[in-house]
């Protein structure tokens, strides 16, 4: 694979796995591509709520909006410019607030592959 | 490692190794914290031009500005939201413009020990 740009425009949103609510993620690096990493965007609704047991390591920058990432014994919120790094095997509730939020992700290793 | 949420006032911005221009570099997680990927901000300053060849997977969110990378065969230019992936083993002329940009990064894996 060669240097590649992205934009939001170019990611395919699917419902998050296991989740019922507006929290969307569409890959636009993955397996398929033969590198090491996935890379994405998400896409959350207002006011949504989900809880992840994370399987790879994975990083959020927050492009619009506001999340809150709470753990059994931390909290952490960030708005646009800013990252979250979520380690391999914590268990999270990930929130959005009023306006939702949009996302770039990386995870290393690939997170569908993780799931399976 | 937890969660942890990092700003862009987390970093400690150092020039880019072997670079002399105004292009800075500040890791916010790395192979100090016992994971797999290295996280940070970049600076660039107005016009300025770098040439890297890549020594691990480099993902880079532009925040701010505009980033311009080529290689000997593509060019792809970023605006804020936007993602730009090198993978490992490009060699890539990376260009800001007159306002200068402002990243996120994630690199797989750790991108100083590569360089050792």
């Amino acid at each position: 694979m060669t240097v590649r740009k992205f934009a939001m425009t170019d990611a395919s949103f699917e419902r998050s796995p296991g989740q019922d609510g507006e929290v969307f993620a569409g890959n636009v690096v993955d397996q398929r591509h033969g590198g090491p990493i996935t890379i994405g965007f998400g896409r959350y609704g207002p006011d949504q709520s989900i809880d992840v047991t994370l399987a790879v390591d994975d990083v959020m920058v927050v492009l619009e909006g506001r999340l809150s990432v709470s753990t059994a014994s931390s909290k952490a919120s960030a708005g646009p410019g800013e990252i979250i790094y979520m380690p391999k095997g914590q268990s999270v509730t990930i929130r959005s607030h009023e306006h939702g939020a949009v996302t770039a992700y990386v995870t290393y290793p690939h997170w569908q592959e993780a799931l399976e």
